[in-house]
């Protein structure tokens, strides 16, 4: 079982009702762990929250240069997007820019996670595409790894495959592990997905917002992607995401990223930088995740006061009903100790 | 902070990904503990799960009679309805009778839980009611008992008006708990909810199953209310919901209904009767508290391998991924002790 601690509190009247638990580490540029709740070796997958990292074979060999994406491409490589038209269509140039389409994407099917997108779809009687993937970004970047390596695209998806092979070390060396060391399983999108303990993952973030300990060309790609995310960040999430609405708000100084089943990444544009990898016990990706990341940045004072008012939404305080009354509260219950 | 245990892994390739605890108790309808998880005595609202013993002070005191409700008008009282038409059709035949239309609803407005409804109205740019919320039934049936026992309509909402003392004072009785006792809190559609140990609920789902040791009119009451919510299961919730399916499976055999923020109760018409009070302790109400839910049943023998079978949707097993590949499993971790 997960070693995790109370995080959220759900208070309806005066009683407690739900409890979120959850783990994370805070861990500096340096290596340093600076905070943690829970066990910081807790490990486990980092879903789409690898993203930046899984990007970072193409910029760091120059093939990005090569292939001359934009950082609004590199941003949507990055993403797990809503399906909204304008992440459908880069997709798709990025895909023309390779000689490739749609059809080259491994990445299955969902409807855009963006309601009113899906409904357009739906009311037009149209099936949602690969491109609707919230990860077709991802793997039009990887199909640009092997387009641009001149390796073989059939079987980019495997673990075997060199695209992945040096996506995996890649993360390694960001994180100070063993590539051995790190379990794979298969993602949602079906590209391996890759099991990290907190602590190095928080590292890698951190590395991702300050690689100023980091030779090139791998510090000029992190700060690449850093950037690229930062200054796009409807390409990353889009309308009314959590991802988004951090980075616009941020301006240039949080770099984050989400991943499924509560996984969450955020990069500190301090000095030195700041990773946090965050782990809800129970996979949530709403309420109660979006009220510790909101939680986090306060207590890092990543974020001042107007900040936290623009992102008041995804944060603690009153829950409404249906009729507006206020009938409890949303209460992170952790400290970080610094 | 509640006792709780693991009640469900998220399993990804070998390893744990997410992780849902809860607690229950299993209680027969003589009172008596027979198995449980984590702290029977933890306390927290019933939220949905009391509408069957909300909807108790009506059908007892005859005014269900007086009324002229059928068991199809009762099961929808007794609801959190998808607001499929024939939900809304219900609850305005309802209410017609009362000499009331929507205006005399205080429950709010929320779009359709059933997607297909909620696009209708979308589509048709027509604002949700307070016929859709999933409460209106609920709500109707308490409009119901103010018009049978002649008191005013315009604060039926409040904790002191005397259906919601009625009701209060009936659920205490069921549950074998003084009312003081009982904690407050507002509901998501502004009644007053109720906080009970576990131990306590499911004492009165498991008389709601098997009322045989209780005097006439309580015992009649609640042998219609279970009737009528197990004969109208697609009343009690709705297509594609947990209740409605498994009481159509159940076939008269299992009583159920779900409430808000992981909250589930089950009674079973075994001899003497079964109550099951379940909470999981992150408010979840999908895939930990469906599995959790099912596996219940299937330790207690509720269910038989085509009943599980029909059910697999919502239990434990192999998840899959958006290309349709074996990804991880959903599985259950507890074991009841008899």
């Amino acid at each position: 079982m997960f070693n995790t601690v109370p995080l959220v509190q759900i208070i309806r009247g005066s009683r407690l009702e739900a409890v979120y638990r959850g783990a994370m580490a805070i861990v500096n540029a340096r290596g340093h762990l600076i905070a943690s709740n829970g066990d910081t070796n807790l490990t486990t997958f980092l879903r789409s929250s690898a993203k930046p990292f899984q990007l970072l074979p193409l910029v760091e060999s120059g093939g990005a240069d090569h292939l001359g994406f934009s950082d609004r491409e590199l941003a949507v490589m990055a993403a797990s997007h809503n399906g909204e038209e304008f992440h459908v269509q880069a997709v798709v140039g990025i895909l023309a820019r390779l000689g490739l389409d749609e059809s080259a994407l491994q990445c299955g099917a969902h409807p855009p996670l963006h309601p009113p997108s899906a409904r357009v779809l739906e009311n037009a009687q149209q099936q949602p595409s690969a491109l609707h993937n919230n990860c077709s970004g991802k793997h039009s970047g990887m199909l640009a790894q092997c387009v641009d390596r001149q390796l073989p695209i059939a079987d980019y998806v495997s673990p075997q495959h060199p695209v992945q092979v040096a996506i995996k070390q890649t993360l390694a060396e960001l994180a100070s592990v063993s590539p051995d060391s790190i379990d794979v399983g298969v993602d949602g999108c079906s590209v391996p997905t890759f099991a990290l303990p907190l602590s190095a993952a928080a590292l890698a973030f951190a590395r991702l917002a300050d690689p100023s300990e980091l030779s090139d060309p791998r510090r000029s790609a992190l700060q690449r992607i850093a950037s690229a995310m930062m200054a796009h960040p409807e390409m990353v999430a889009g309308t009314k995401r959590l991802d988004t609405e951090v980075m616009y708000i941020g301006k240039g100084r949080i770099v984050v990223k989400g991943g499924a089943e509560g996984y969450y990444g955020i990069g500190i544009l301090s000095s030195p930088g700041l990773g946090v990898a965050i782990k809800m016990e129970d996979g949530d990706g709403g309420r109660g995740r979006n009220a510790v990341v909101i939680e986090v940045l306060r207590q890092l004072d990543a974020l001042n006061g107007e900040g936290l008012a623009s992102l008041a939404h995804y944060a603690a305080g009153p829950m409404k009903n249906h009729r507006g009354l206020i009938v409890g509260e949303v209460r992170p219950c952790f400290q970080l100790t610094h």
